[in-house]
């Protein structure tokens, strides 16, 4: 069964393993007895290996329960936008009459850097955030809270081994530097971000929230979740050059207690490897703790679109809950978990906005 | 005199006094026995305030030289847009046939997150970005190191006192969360950043490097720099609104020698209260070592443009300097000094690019 990492509330790491909570603390290395992953993750390929090996042989403590906090401390946050089914759904709700996809899009990884300051674990309540925001029929913008607050269902990957500025990583070592994978849910406030983020990109819209799972997953035990993916064309440049491949990871979007959407991370186009290959290819360094969001992940069909704002296209087809009601995009009170074995779940309620 | 801070090379904050450099560590107090600044800044404003008079008192112990390091732990790096005079000239190069401010820009100080991780010290050699590129003229992008390597003169104001997720900072008491301000130079890849950054902004144009000065010179020595400022029309939502104003201290921009550009931070139409009011508006928190830049700093007159594509005018208009030579963007070997008192400098040479 698989491995996972976590961090107690209190501080030191623990381990699931076969769905029992250990305490690693009892393994004896300092870097166990830490207020997050970092010094862990950090510490290379040899030492994760070895680590999930004595686990596995029964070492450390067993734990009665595990209240768990957040996992690592986020060095640089950065939110990818690597499946095409999200990148084209958006493409022909905003620019209708024009290709759906940029000219750039599929030949580079296309991302951003978010606020690594506001990431936050699973459970945390979400604020739901005021902006400005200009309504299509009114003159000037307006400031209040936001009216189109939507989730984006994304995966995370974590990095472990940092990497030295000026030094780009080859793609075929990508993996080398990537510790594990989260769940992620990059809560979004459209309404502000349509107003803002011309030209240099989302800001506001994004930067109040975005909540990751509890348990960070070792790319080490996600081996057997590998598959071929269809060829990338055009081909892409040498730099990014692979064997096409993804994780195949079923997901779920549950909204109030309904499951409002299924899909797959193996709908990305591209890897992990290929956006530590794309964000070093500058010199850029990498540090322990940076967190690589996938953005979006959606698939062909409609019940496999990761965000609100593609299941209700742009808020003209409500989506029907269980109990009733219909949702464009999220009301207080609100709850949304991301689901997705092994990573575990991501969960946030949505808290009413400051007042006045 | 004007008082700043620094961090010894070997670890240990120092300060800038009439001159001297003094060691802060005799001053006793453990904030001051760290690697960066980060814990003297988190101390708040009575601290600052109790520590400058303790220093301009003749405390501390006299150093006979002090080789500094990076001054600060860098927490977010957000990097505005706040000069008309920029935000109009790169509207008109790239957008000739258009108004050139975006319709959000009068209304809001746009900005995005940049790379924490790679923000380095004056002095730090930045080496040539590879990346993606697409010249008009061919059909398909290619890989290889940027050929259109530009500056941008910043400044950039650094937080002490963190806010809590969720609770906006009223613009009237933005100050009392940043410590100080420095100067940076945004280095930039325009050819990468053209290219990548639609729809969601800059990213590896910008993320190889950006330097910063090693001294922080509190805001409290910058009061005699404050000006009052020209109305902004239209008057902003309330949330930004205040008496118009900003600091008045002259920069220069050198280049292998050469005074290329002088120009001034009073051209800056975003103040740094209302950068931050924005910034925590949709209740994003403020850590401790965020950095918020204002973006390139112009002026009304050609010489008075703070990046080489606007002094250049998008290439094509070379910029002589004094051994004969011209330039239009960065060569190999090119030294870049941005100068203003009381900030310092921020220094960076240029190396070439990795080989292949």
């Amino acid at each position: 069964m698989t491995l996972a990492y976590g961090v107690l509330a209190g501080g030191g790491v623990c381990a699931r393993v076969d769905g029992r909570a250990i305490d690693c603390r009892a393994l004896g290395d300092e870097v166990f007895d830490r207020p997050s992953l970092n010094a862990f993750m950090a510490s290379g390929p040899e030492v994760w290996a070895r680590t999930a090996a004595r686990l596995r042989a029964g070492e450390g403590q067993p734990l009665e329960a595990a209240e768990l906090g957040m996992p690592f401390e986020v060095a640089d946050y950065v939110d990818f936008y690597s499946s095409l089914h999200h990148a084209t759904n958006l493409g022909r709700m905003f620019r209708p009459d024009a290709e759906p996809l940029l000219p750039n899009w599929l030949h580079l990884p296309v991302g951003y850097h978010g606020r690594a300051g506001t990431v936050v674990a699973s459970g945390t309540p979400v604020r739901r955030p005021c902006g400005q925001r200009k309504p299509p029929s009114e003159e000037s913008p307006r400031f209040g809270a936001s009216v189109r607050l939507d989730i984006e269902l994304e995966a995370g990957f974590v990095v472990g081994m940092p990497s030295a500025i000026g030094e780009p990583v080859p793609v075929e070592r990508a993996l080398e530097h990537v510790f594990g994978m989260v769940l992620v849910n990059d809560w979004s406030a459209r309404d502000v971000q349509a107003w803002e983020y011309q030209p240099l990109g989302p800001f506001l819209g994004k930067s109040f929230a975005t909540s990751v799972s509890r348990w960070v997953v070792p790319l080490a035990e996600l081996e057997s979740r590998v598959v071929r993916s269809e060829p990338q064309k055009p081909e892409p440049l040498g730099y990014l050059r692979e064997e096409p491949w993804a994780y195949d990871i079923p997901l779920e979007v549950e909204l109030n207690g309904t499951v409002v959407a299924r899909t797959n991370t193996r709908h990305l186009y591209w890897s992990v490897s290929q956006q530590v290959a794309h964000l070093t290819a500058n010199g850029a360094s990498l540090r322990t703790g940076d967190l690589l969001a996938t953005g979006t992940i959606s698939g062909p069909e409609r019940e496999e679109r990761g965000s609100l704002i593609e299941l209700s296209w742009n808020g003209s087809e409500p989506i029907e809950l269980a109990d009733g009601s219909t949702r464009t995009f999220l009301e207080d009170g609100d709850e949304v978990v991301l689901r997705g074995e092994p990573l575990g779940e991501v969960r946030g309620r949505i808290e009413p906005a400051v007042a006045g």
